[in-house]
């Protein structure tokens, strides 16, 4: 299992590999397509019924080989796109671990469960200005509006008419809403993205809940006009705005505990050195598990950015694009997960996932249950990315030895209702 | 000849016209191409002999109907290139104004001098990390280095390859080094692009001197990181490090008197919102008369920067990218400017530019004269950018009565040397 683990991780780094040796693999991109294709062989040899879903995602079903039905249905995954230069162990970690343990789980005689392998689609939110397609394709749905409201950031096209470009039938996605409902459970191993697990030395975490989001677009506008012949005193520098609230977020969520706050995207206008700048838009992205402690933050983010447009002149928009509450994972799962570990005899702790998954999604639905790897100096969305490969086949050997306890637990049920 | 200036300019607009109203005609684009045409042909209807040089610059030589010979030769115009998004009339207005004085000087039987009119080419710098590509050309010239060095900032071509590319032979760039010695002298008429002649109601201004330049390119450089799962005080946001200097350069500009300092043009790296930028360059443009103090400022910025690198864990490379001094204007030609103002009865005043112009270039090398038209409010580089089509046609005429005195001057001192 290993050795096919580092092996197949190492074949879906090609996807989008950029020159420093990180990874570029946006949703709906012929890097993306590739990894998908690839993808579907990868499931096929496993065994599994591969097929894709309207959203682009690979899905693979381990069927029972005595043709048993009713079995427990359990989504185990994650996702295989990737941000612009991230690293080669984001998302995918999660694909190989579930397509591996559920391989083991089968190829030991496991029965009484019906896994599905799952590799999710745009879950970065890095191309469109949301993210968490397939996931929420499978919860609350899209619907035209959202087609249409959806943009690409570069270049404005509609995820409408991105879908409709790739061969997925927006009408297609808009009938998986609620598909979830036909799951009992979902599972996801994922990198940690942050240095809590390699700083303690411990060899995996069963994640507790996951962090809400909030994500805001902030605009100001002054006015355009040349560098050199407008007087400090006449002008009304956007980027100069701007700058105050970049650097109020960051010593604000500095102060403030339990969250953090990034700005990530800038765009200047019309971006050339020797003219004033008239547009300056940027993003905010917050996380916490404490949906007041954002609210409060934002809030005086708000009126220092309004602040610095009236004391320059110009004029400000503040506008809240995205809110996800903090979410908590199965109390179920988080024993039955530790359970596994214990069984392992692995290291292991309790944590908050300080990043969005699509486990907080499916979490909303259905029971869903979280592991961590642990990511090498906590790097993430970054080259550098890096998590050990016998860190990752542990958390794979916990996931297949929680399907035996899993189907275990059913079949016992399953006994007691008889 | 207003009517003339007026039709001149509005077809000119069309070069590059954007949805906004403004212009964006960038060097060696189609737009710059066409407009070159249309201006080739203009100057042709014009009576004069028309020809483009190697750095795409549009000239138009008035030869005397006599065929006389030796005749003092003088060189008048201003640039056909704009900035992103500018307005119509930085650069053109002084094209037209060239060209409409030297023809009503011929049309009035003007003698004694050889007039030609140019329409220089990326006098703004924005493709391009520098500008002046003409006049520089004409005066201190250019080197296969320069054209390996100097590159595209978008797509990172070289200078060499984008002239070779439209037709333009380096090598005949480079023969044209010093050819500014042919020429006498050199007039400007250019848009003030700021607010100086508007408040005061003043109908020209006399161009003094023209302040000097510095440009710098600051990179900050932190660590990408999941905006997530990065704890704050584990952070090396290069972004943060980057805005606390962009708000100095802004708050020290306008604490300190007789500079301007402005940051235009910034990019972020991965420029993702769920992303800890890892690097952020921009650029700061400054001007003065004061060469000194321009000095002082930049060591001032320079030490705020790398104390923003170093609180923040990241690093700063500040490097200067261009420096042009302080130049004046020719002590004989702002009195003949002057006296052909008062001859035309004209409100003037004498006036710095604060703006680097063409005439800066040639100034150095030859005696050059400038002359300024208001803009409305005193704003450039922006759509809303205008000028009043009589303020245009009173600079031509001021432009034709200055070629007449300078005609007669040297008739005089021809007489005097027989």
């Amino acid at each position: 299992m290993t050795d096919r683990i580092a092996e197949t991780l190492e074949k879906l780094s090609a996807f989008g590999r950029t020159a420093d040796g990180g990874v570029t693999r946006l949703p709906f991109t012929a890097e993306s397509e590739a990894a998908a294709q690839f993808l579907l062989q990868y499931f096929r040899e496993a065994g599994f019924r591969a097929f894709r879903d309207a959203t682009g995602a690979v899905h693979g079903i381990s069927e029972d080989p005595a043709g048993a039905a009713d079995l427990p249905r359990i989504l185990i995954g994650s996702h295989y796109d990737s941000v612009v230069n991230g690293g080669r162990f984001d998302g995918v970690t999660g694909v190989v671990c579930a397509a591996e343990a559920v391989r083991a789980y089968r190829e030991a005689g496991g029965r009484g469960l019906s896994p599905e392998v799952i590799a999710t689609n745009d879950e970065e939110g890095v191309r469109f200005s949301r993210g968490f397609l397939t996931s929420t394709a499978m919860c609350d749905g899209f619907s035209d509006r959202d087609f249409a409201e959806i943009v690409d950031l570069e270049t404005g096209e509609t995820l409408g008419q991105v879908l409709a470009a790739h061969g997925c039938d927006p009408e297609a996605v808009k009938a998986m809403k609620d598909s979830i409902s036909g799951y009992d459970a979902f599972l996801e191993v994922h990198i940690e993205q942050g240095p809590v697990l390699y700083k303690n030395g411990e060899q995996i975490g069963v994640v507790t809940g996951i962090n809400g989001i909030r994500r805001f677009l902030v605009t100001f506008r002054g006015e355009a006009n040349h560098a050199g012949s407008t007087p400090m005193n006449l002008r009304k520098d956007a980027f100069y705005m701007a700058a105050q609230v970049v650097q109020y977020v960051y010593d604000e969520a500095l102060r403030t505990e339990g969250v953090v706050a990034t700005v990530g995207h800038a765009e200047i206008f019309p971006n050339a050195q020797n003219v004033i700048p008239c547009e300056v838009t940027f993003t905010i992205d917050m996380r916490s598990a404490d949906d007041g402690r954002m609210e409060t933050l934002a809030e005086k983010i708000r009126r220092r950015a309004l602040d610095a447009a009236e004391q320059a002149g110009g004029s400000v928009i503040f506008r809240q694009t995205m809110q996800v509450p903090p979410v908590a994972m199965s109390g179920h799962f988080l024993q039955l997960l530790a359970d596994a570990c214990a069984a392992r005899q692995l290291s292991f702790c309790r944590m908050e996932s300080g990043a969005g998954h699509d486990a907080e999604i499916f979490g909303r639905r259905i029971p869903a249950g979280m592991l961590f790897v642990p990511s090498i100096r906590g790097i993430s969305h970054n080259p550098a990315e890096e998590s050990r490969i016998p860190d990752i086949a542990a958390a794979a050997e916990v996931l297949r030895t929680a399907l035996v306890m899993y189907g275990d637990e059913s079949a016992e049920k399953e006994l007691q209702t008889q």
